[in-house]
């Protein structure tokens, strides 16, 4: 008799299947949590260093400002030049939007694009990440603190706790990064955020009909329902002539933006439109004197760079429940987003990003920012991700063309957008145009017309809502849809929260059933080769006679082990029932381990007991290649010894022709 | 140059991969729709049948007592007989002290043994489950309503209010069954329920000390540092009498069960035990007038059967929280017990167990029980499953062993047991034997000593502490101790609801972990073998040249997509910079999705990712056998086309080769 559990190749070679001593529990404990929290390695580059130098790296490591900042060179800085001051004539006009979106004062929306990203750029891990504030946080952050406060009532202690909901954010944000919770992060689908942009975007183009129709009197609710309930209601109010400028504005950003994607080469005709739109509104405005034709403007907007907010920070227990809320969704939220591209800007350009030192990045700048009259800033994400999208981020050719557009008109040397041309300085020559614009031009944007900017805030969510994404969803997985609807469905309709909320949920119960009813398979030979593959997959597989092969697949454990008992068993009995009629006796059962990444105790105990059910059947259980942790556990837990060595194969050829060895005995 | 995607095996025959257009919607969504709520098939048997066939197999399966009863014979009955009086000697007692332990009347426990084993007997679906009172949900629903009523104010309103929140109980569990929702109770694992049992015993006994040591007063909070307290607060009220004959009672019951430990065959000693008792306390109370000596008795027992008690239902929108709290818990908590322990009989006996249908059992059991003065009922627990796991319940011989001492006294005969000798008769057995009491023996319950309940309860309680069982769990697996300790402290030191909540929060946690962080590993050629296995697992393995053989496995999809990619390109790192120093470039990267389960939309874009991430570095990515779910949404979503159908193959050793020779190319 040849020897079990062995591999009997054609060769004559032998290959034993390893039952090696489990490792102990601090080397398994050490491996899932470097795998958990670190699963980037971060610090790959220590091995072997010496004590300075691992200083000096960690340093580098936890300051990237200290990585770049010594090789940076003069004509790096005529790219990062031109960037800086593309991105603050755009980051003027949204601070001033979303500012009003957020009901603040429009330059507390300018002082927020000055200190957060002269943060960023020394703690900033991402070269592609430009900072400033976000439509949505914008929104989130003013609903909830709304819902306490009202602005009109006390516009004051309203902007006080604005700035403490941002210092609750970014503490939150940087506890998240500092205890590497980035993983919390991963549970936001493409679907969800897919869902809850487009979502988000329709309440605030819903928004901002008020400006556009140059209504006096609105709904503070954000649902699509109210919004047109408040627009019937108020429809006296509608000045054409606002319309007409709004609409206008709109039609000049639409075809800046229609340029773009005809001549991308033209790319800066609608990166500076909504300066433009802003310039001409103030012109417009000053010379027509617009307030007649009830066109409101923005109003007196005071010189000078961001005073502190220190003092306005406001824990009254009163009203401190509200801020908590508005800081622990934003926190996630624009978490969400700033990760998400930067990760995808770092993926093109084959640059590893960690997550969580973004998010401590994020942190310390919510933080200052909170004490420097800022509110909630993050990765720009309305402006970036925008032609992000639309460009298909997912081309390379696309970071190419963005890098050319940029740095384009100034030089004509090749790109080499793989050396890193662009740097975190980028933040540093947006924060010094915008400390210029405060100390010198902003009384002149306090002629902006409210219509102006919303017409900008319209433009740029309109960008956001995308039908094809969804459609796409819809043709190859229904589930994704779902939960993609959901979240647009719920933030639409009901609130952001809800709408965020559902869509997670849902995700959630999708990766609770999918790991709750993981697929099994019955495999066949396929015919002259050594290869078992699905019966359904392939129909040509041919089954053995008096073995069922099933191939089962994820982790085994409570939460499915009932489940896969209760389908191992149907097997058999399926099998059975075919093979009855054909007088031929299933007398194997082999479980192929190879997919299954771990097991816990309840899965080993459903081992033991599909075993002694099938042994009932008079049926033998046969155990092919288990993977390493998955053998582990069936040693320590002695099911190795229960069932035998020699029922344990490391592949189905070796196990069948074992299995035969021993029918023929 | 040879086709590609295709198997080249030795002997020249060619297996293709299988690129069958995917199947619709429709096909996968009944198909997935079958696995998640019909995994155990339960109309396999109707296959084939004309429609009265099918009408009458549909009656005996919504209804089985249709089934069994038709050949239900005499010989049968008498062992049902004897099954029936064991239980029902152990029902009264358990009857009387649990309802106790819920602070309702004790008559009422009795009533809980008579009206639900009559129809649990009609719809039930285990042969091997016995129905009652259980002390776990007592104290569960005691809690909740005392949350909101004393029972000392109001005994009546209290008593209302239990029935309602055993109605509530009933219609969730029907709901559950009829919905087929039983997968909700797979997410209770094992760990969890050795600890959620372990702290409820424990609190449960230490609630008993106050009828050992006789007490007048004590605390109404369940937690043991309340207890202790409580204990040192009253320790003047202590009466030695009481303590004394607690303990001797204690210990002729502790003895007892020590017989049966020692001769399994004296098991009826241990099962008589807790009757012998209350008969002892009874005639002892009435001689020696226990009351001078401080020992409080049960007080007047009603003799007849179950009263009506539809109209003691109070739906008092006042109230009405508590009730549907307790409903809620107590049908998780008692459909898990019930229902874990129906299926460990019913596997033991190769009985597929139905736990949705079982769920449907249970649920009109506490319906109609709610309506004839009866509180939650489930399966019987405290006495069987206590043996279940003294005796090891997962050896046949248990159950075998279970049978012979229900069945050994009267009868000399083979024990058959895999012919299905018992049946849900015994159910009506020990109803009747309960209307017997109810009808004539009810005023003799009434000298039942307090301390003689404690004494009861505290010995059924001691043995579902499993000190065993959290050892070895802290042996085999670290996560699943804590999930079990987490459970236990709960319960132990907060509450019940928190106990359980905080252990299966846990227990997904984990769930959610295994999902997010699954194990990939680095394949290597097994020498002289076609087989290619983990190298950490199995160091003899060789690596390829310029090739990195990555195995992956689980699910791939949202919540762990960001770290399979990153974990991908860490591998790579790592690869190369080992192979740098050999000067050896890595080229080919080959992803074996054999142990893939399932991909989404998310998981898709990923691949699309990686292959990007690897192209920019010049490394290619090969596919190798891909299973039939995830290659229809590889096909569906265009990656099949994009990649090249001539990079997936059907085997690592088919792959390697078409690498090869491309490579020589």
């Amino acid at each position: 008799m040849i020897p079990m559990g062995t591999v009997n190749s054609d060769d004559g070679g032998v290959a034993k299947v390893s039952f090696a001593t489990p490792r102990t529990f601090a080397t398994t404990f050490k491996s899932d949590l470097k795998e958990t929290l670190f699963p980037d390695d971060p610090f790959h580059d220590f091995n072997g260093k010496t004590l300075p130098e691992k200083a000096k790296k960690s340093i580098k490591y936890f300051v990237p400002v200290f990585q770049w900042l010594p090789s940076y060179t003069r004509k790096l800085f005529m790219y990062d030049l031109l960037a800086g001051v593309t991105i603050a004539s755009l980051a003027i006009p949204q601070g001033i939007s979303y500012a009003k979106l957020a009901n603040i004062p429009p330059v507390i929306g300018l002082y927020s694009s000055f200190v957060p990203p002269l943060i960023y750029a020394v703690f900033g891990n991402s070269k592609y990440l430009a900072v400033g504030t976000v439509a949505s946080s914008s929104l989130i952050i003013a609903g909830a603190i709304e819902k306490r406060v009202h602005e009109a009532d006390d516009p004051q202690l309203y902007l006080n706790l604005i700035f403490t909901a941002t210092l609750i954010s970014g503490v939150i944000q940087l506890i998240l990064g500092v205890f590497r919770l980035g993983i919390l992060v991963d549970f936001l689908s493409h679907s969800t955020i897919t869902g809850f942009m487009g979502g988000t975007a329709t309440i605030i183009c819903l928004q901002q009909l008020k400006g556009i129709f140059g209504l006096k009197h609105f709904t503070t609710h954000t649902d699509v329902v109210s919004v047109i309930k408040a627009i019937f209601k108020y429809k006296h109010e509608i000045r054409w002539e606002c319309t007409l400028v709004g609409v206008i504005f709109l039609i000049f950003l639409h075809l800046a933006k229609m340029v773009k994607q005809k001549k991308p080469k033209l790319f800066w005709v609608a990166a500076i439109a909504p300066m433009a739109v802003v310039a001409i509104g103030c012109i417009f405005a000053y010379a027509a004197d617009a307030k007649k034709y009830g066109i409101a403007i923005v109003g007196p907007l005071k010189k000078g760079i961001n005073p502190s907010s220190l003092k306005n920070l406001d824990f009254n227990p009163k009203y401190i429940s509200a801020p908590i809320e508005a800081g622990v969704i934003t926190a996630f939220v624009a978490l969400a987003e700033g990760i998400a591209i930067g990760r995808s800007f770092a993926l093109m350009a084959n640059q590893q990003i960690d997550g969580n030192k973004e998010m401590i990045a994020f942190g310390l700048m919510n933080i200052v920012g909170s004490l420097t009259s800022c509110y909630l800033t993050t990765g720009f994400f309305t402006y970036i991700l925008y032609i992000f999208y639309k460009f298909k981020i997912y081309s390379l050719n696309f970071f190419k063309h963005l890098f050319v557009y940029f740095a384009g008109p100034f030089s004509k040397t090749a790109v080499n957008y793989n050396a890193g041309c662009k740097t975190q300085m980028t933040n540093v020559v947006m924060a010094i145009c915008m400390m210029l614009t405060l100390f010198f031009l902003a009384p002149l944007f306090s002629y902006t017309p409210l219509v102006a900017l919303s017409a900008i805030i319209m433009s740029a969510m309109l960008g956001l809502i995308e039908y094809e994404k969804a459609y796409h969803l819809f043709k190859t997985d229904k589930f994704d849809f779902l939960i993609c609807m959901a979240a647009f469905l719920g933030v639409a309709f009901i609130s952001m929260d809800v709408g965020l909320m559902l869509s997670v949920g849902l995700a959630l119960v999708r990766a609770l059933l999918y790991v709750s009813r993981p697929a099994s398979s019955k495999l066949g030979n396929i015919p002259d080769t050594g290869l078992y593959r699905d019966v359904e997959q392939y129909p040509g597989a041919i089954s053995i006679p008096k073995t069922l092969v099933l191939q089962l697949g994820s982790p085994i454990y409570f939460a499915n082990s009932s489940y896969i008992r209760e389908r191992i068993l149907r097997w058999v009995r399926d099998e059975q029932a075919s093979k009855d009629s054909q007088g031929d006796d299933v007398e194997y059962v082999l479980l192929d381990l190879g997919g299954v990444t771990s097991i816990d105790i309840t899965g080993v105990e459903t081992l033991f007991e599909i075993r002694r059910s099938l042994e009932v059947q008079e049926i033998k259980v046969v155990i092919v290649n288990p993977r390493l942790e998955v053998m582990e556990k069936l040693i320590v837990t002695n099911f190795v010894d229960k069932i035998g060595r020699d029922r344990i194969f490391l592949s189905i050829q070796d196990a069948i022709e074992g299995c035969k060895f021993s029918l023929e005995q």
